[in-house]
């Protein structure tokens, strides 16, 4: 890691550590209503408290020709500060920037406001019904943004999107089916918990405007920013330090308009800087319900599925109505089912927002998937295995979007867990029967999926070798612990023949680094990292072509590495590059660098190209379930990713562990709770993350690699849908009960236990 | 500008405001002896100081195969802190790092140092005679950088360079000249004055350094640090804000390496932030004697010049030994000169370091050979402005350095001044006399200079325009107060058809924005601004192969404007940038300019190529002075210097302003006095700088430009040179006295009045 030290001697620059002259504080009023008209919002006694510099509330922002009050990546709707009408508790109402945190609260505490309520609505199936209170009503929707969001709004309804996959003739095919199953499964919301929480320090005046942001797309930040304030347009910076964990809930705008727009109204910059208790609120990961129906020959051919996704995406779009695509698509996990329809649909309710979280709707895919496949091998008498085997996508064989996948890996990676957990020894395919004193019970489950990667895509990059033979490598990718400064370093250092000791990376400013679409989506490796391949590849043959002048040799006769230019077969004759650059008195070499991939889907069908390639993982788990408390011990996970070409071996390991760890609490405890919207347990005292002890007590890593082909894939979240399935089909296995509604805590286990048989 | 109103509402970030978390402040234990051996330097009981971080001192910096521990620009002659032996009042000796200043003081109070005294040096001229203590025998020298700086040092005397001119046979012209004038003067040392004073925040460790630094030369300070810590190489980076200005004093590393090895030491950030008395005496303008001897023909064409320099460069040479070949290079002035032989000595002696100083030489330089020419007019009665515009150097003819001068203006420049005050005019001519009550005399004078720039020198820039439209400039060109932003912001957006509200232009960052070789010289509109253009024209290449693809139109058959490709006599038919991009969803658009000038000279006759192009520039003054009190009032000042293109007017005449109030403290109050080596008004209270009712009542200023060629040149110093031999020649021509050594103070002026005649 090249931020090793800086990171473990805590001398990294967070957001948090931006302190500007003059800076001031801020905090938010927020809604205690779900649902309700605001009648009166009153900040006349709280403008009299001292050290209040500027307080904002809707009053202040609408009905002004340059300013554009709403916000969201898809759909516009999402005011700044709510507009005559709160959605969801937790919803900012008002801003308050002061020269303290206190005196903010003081603020805060005078601001008088009336609510009329409204009926709400929770539940994302609720919320479609007949009668149902609607949240967007005649709102404003602007956008998309994105050309390959599939949007199908229902107008005068809650649904936010509907995406739609059509292939094949599923009715036909479940009627020439020898069996159909139809489930249903549920994840609950959650949280995407990154150890900093969302900050963002503003400072605006007309010269301009400056954003500090902990930020996944400092450039989507940069845009939305431009939208609200055309007339800053062009003259808008966004500075992004390393960030503590984003898992998605950092990206596009979330606080940044708001502190933009008190850092105006104060002519001062601004920090605001969410507590835990905000974060939980600010977004989170999308509940859901799914209805999964699948037909298959009586020798375990899967022939058709139909799924029904009802994602719960909140008060505002934000990027639900994308991630429900891909949530959508993802329903038909790594099999080859030729017939398949999907309707996946982002539904409106008065919970706060849900947005991108590791994963992107292939956690909840997953879940649905996977577990079902169990449960078809068990009511079809099959080993789980045989059945998955049966039906695996091969190489060439047309994906779920319809085109032909490649470079698939499915059968080793699951194979290989299975193998790894010992599956198919006597005691993993047993029936459930106590296995130690205490009534106790074990039991090994698996999984295998598939997942997308954000297409069309963008990366550029730029590169500089500079006269003391130092390589600056220039991006706006996000280094958010996941270690892509490294891995870009790595890259650059491989292309180029230097040492990581003299390659620095950047973080991002959109002032001086060039334009990225978005850290996400496991797209870094792959896309920034085909971009600076290609920036240093520039500087490598400007370096190769001034080695060449120099020692008269034709540049295909000369190699790079350690720094040096050297005549391949004579390493004895070489230049370093410093001697080279100062011997024509050269001060930087430049390069630069683009990648771009294409793709786009049918609107009607949901086919076409939905990623570039494929990213897939697998699972393995071996629990132990005590049957009187019902408590759930992970004794080993296996876990097993594709790479493609792992640059960073130990940082793929990582990440797979990272991702268990999320897959654990996902698995057997992480859930928001609300009480008619209220969040019962926004706190780390009540709210469940995996701690150390969750950890699976042996855990394997497995990162395949596929050395022929060398193309990189990116592996952040591809280990993560795997583990909750895996986890819960080792249960079953375990115990003979199946939960179906994660997360699979021991009351359900208890419950389902008792439950007459 | 750019920046206008972040400038006026104080919003400007500089190095002082750089906070980080757990930064130390940082003093410096200074030598109270002019020369003496280090016999003891004791920091324990400093130690014990509560607060106090960390201590360093010669002892932890001598022996170490890790750190190399001297500096400097040319020779590395200057210890970071005393090795062994102290060689001006000021010095550094120890470094303090401690929570806040009081405990730094307070340390400084307890470190107990003994001196064993030596013989000292002040004057360039003793410094050489036989006998005169040796400042560097023996000492290491290292070096040098610049391939341009023709170095002759004297080893075993205090000569620390020596270049020599020699161009044709001045010994036969003198023997067959009608007339011989030798003459002497001189310039005391002075201060650049920047209104910021040094400051730094280092923040060193084992991952790297990062250096906040107000430097004139990022590059140059990251190469010199590389040099000291060699571990650290490739991973050092300097960021600088707009400086509070800088007139030379910040180029090349001053605090910056003490301020790096306290913040190793300390393992936390340090800053060191310079106060305005250690500022005095941190670097200077070079003190100097001038012999000139200059032959004439009877009708006043000057057939032979022989110069000898004094500079004094004090302790240390810094940029001396280059700063003194300008200036002997200078001596020849704006005149051809067939024969020409000149002697120009950097020369050590037990001041502090005399550096790089607005005009860089040239001010000295001008003050003699200007001052000459009116003298020499004087004694063959001849009218000063024709014997100036007998000599000055025509198109084609030689320049000093034996090659052809071109594009030369002097004769436009020097007749416009002087119509422009009025010379001519029987007043202006008149012999001195009373001519108002009080005994109040008047007189107008003039001048006229050439000026080198920088050569070799190199510049690199990029470019980026993004997906909103704005052109992002990335350059490491220094913005400390003479608009350079604004001016590449000019460039780019001419070239690209931009509006400057949807261009922003870097601060340098050594991370992030490309090698330069330095601001100052100068040079930057002329070097920078040509990189800036190569690199916007790479992108303006690829939006119009953009715009050709999309509008299906051949590219010659387009223009840009205002922020748009559109078809040539159809204006309506345009595509604003960000839609073409979005188009072809391009995020950002790259472009990389480099611009570099070649030039050496012969190191035995000086001869060769020293500049690229000439800087040009006359003035005029008109004084009244009082014969009573000697006091001096300057009524009108004309100024005018050629620009080739103005890129920003405004700018220009600010530039001319700036230089007359340098001007005007030099010609009549600015001067460093040292007793036996202690400055004796190191202090704002004591040293006299210009202010409002120091500048001319009347100001006109001319920016001559040339249309036809239309190359840039830098005015920043230009228009300097001139001022103090203008004054000095309209008091000579008030009064009837000559006085030869600047400053011209009233008592001067009195002490030459009642001199017996």
């Amino acid at each position: 890691m090249i931020d090793a030290r800086e990171r473990v001697t805590g001398r990294i620059p967070y957001t948090i550590d931006v302190t500007l002259p003059g800076m001031l504080h801020a905090r938010l009023l927020r809604s205690t209503e779900a649902h309700a008209r605001l009648v009166r919002v009153d900040v006349s006694r709280a403008r009299a408290v001292p050290g209040v510099v500027a307080i904002i509330t809707a009053a202040d922002l609408v009905g002004r020709p340059d300013l554009f009050p709403y916000m969201g990546p898809v759909y516009r709707d999402q005011p700044i500060l709510a507009i005559d009408r709160v959605r969801y508790v937790g919803e900012p109402i008002a801003a308050v920037a002061a020269v303290d945190l206190d005196a903010a609260q003081a603020a805060l505490d005078l601001i008088e406001v009336e609510y009329e309520p409204l009926a709400a609505v929770f539940d994302a199936v609720e919320a479609l019904e007949p009668g149902a209170p609607v949240l967007h009503a005649g709102s404003p929707r602007t956008g998309p943004t994105y050309a390959d969001i599939i949007l199908h709004p229902g107008e005068g309804t809650n649904v936010c999107n509907h995406f739609m996959l059509r292939k094949g003739d599923v009715d036909a095919a479940f009627a020439g089916a020898d069996h159909v199953f139809e489930d249903e499964f549920t994840c609950p919301p959650a949280q995407a918990m990154p150890m900093e929480t969302h900050c963002c320090v503003a400072d605006a005046g007309a010269g301009g405007i400056t954003i500090w942001s902990a930020t996944q797309t400092p450039f989507a930040v940069r845009a939305a920013i431009g939208e609200i304030l055309p007339g800053y347009q062009g003259r808008i910076r966004v500075v992004v330090s390393t960030l503590g964990g984003g898992y998605g809930a950092k990206a596009y705008p979330k606080i940044e308009p708001v502190t933009v727009l008190l850092s105006l109204a104060a002519r001062r910059p601004v920090r605001l800087h969410l507590t835990r208790a905000e974060e939980f609120i600010t977004i989170t990961k999308h509940g859901v319900r799914i209805r999964m129906k699948t037909g298959l020959r009586s020798d375990g051919t899967i022939v058709a599925r139909k799924s029904t996704c009802w994602f719960n995406t909140g008060a505002y779009a934000e990027i639900g109505p994308r991630l429900i695509k891909n949530g959508g698509i993802g329903t038909g996990g790594p099999h080859h089912i030729p017939n398949v329809w999907v309707d996946s649909y982002a539904v409106y309710t008065n919970l706060p927002p849900a947005g991108a979280y590791r994963g992107y709707g292939i956690n909840q895919a997953a879940w649905a998937y996977e577990t079902q496949m169990d449960m078809i091998a068990d009511r079809l008498g099959m080993d789980p295995l045989d059945l998955r085997l049966r039906n695996l996508l091969e190489d060439g064989q047309d994906s779920m979007v319809g085109t032909p996948a490649h470079d698939l890996h499915f059968r080793e990676l699951l194979t290989g867990v299975a193998e790894r957990i010992g599956w198919g020894t006597p005691a993993s395919t047993a029936q459930p029967k106590p296995s130690s004193p205490g009534r106790k019970a074990r039991g090994v489950g698996f999984s295998v999926i598939i997942k997308g990667t954000i297409t069309p895509s963008t990366s550029t990059a730029g590169a500089r070798l500079d006269e003391d033979g130092s390589l600056q490598v220039l991006t706006s990718s996000v280094e958010m612990g996941q270690g892509v400064r490294t891995l870009l370093a790595r890259i650059a250092g491989a292309r180029l023949g230097l040492g990581l000791d003299r390659i620095s990376v950047t973080t991002p400013d959109t002032l001086t680094t060039p334009y990225d679409q978005v850290t996400g989506s496991s797209r870094s490796s792959h896309m920034m990292g085909t971009a600076v391949e290609r920036a240093v590849d520039a500087i490598a043959a400007q370096v190769l072509a001034l080695a060449a002048a120099r020692l008269e040799i034709a540049p295909g006769d000369l190699e790079l590495a350690d720094g040096a230019v050297r005549v391949k077969g004579s390493p004895q004759r070489s230049v370093p590059f410093a001697t080279l650059l100062a011997g024509a008195r050269i001060g930087s070499l430049q390069g630069a660098g683009e990648y771009r991939t294409e793709g786009t889907l049918d609107p009607q069908t949901g086919q076409g190209i939905s990623s570039i390639h494929w990213h897939q993982a697998a699972g393995a788990a071996e629990v132990e379930v005590d049957l009187d408390t019902g408590r759930v011990e992970l004794l080993r996970y296996e876990a097993a990713v594709y790479a493609g070409r792992a640059i960073n071996p130990v940082q793929c390991e990582l990440q797979a562990e990272g991702n268990v760890a999320f897959g654990v609490g996902q698995a057997l405890f992480e859930e928001l709770v609300f009480d008619r919207g209220q969040l019962q347990n926004g706190s780390l005292a009540d709210y469940m993350v995996a701690y150390p002890a969750d950890m699976p007590g042996r855990l394997g890593v497995t990162t395949l690699e596929n050395p022929a082909l060398g193309e990189v894939h990116g592996i952040g979240e591809t280990g993560l849908p795997p583990v909750a399935p895996a986890i819960g089909n080792a249960i079953a296995r375990a115990t003979g009960v199946r939960i179906l509604d994660l997360p699979i805590t021991p009351e359900k286990i208890l419950r389902a236990l008792r439950a007459p048989g």
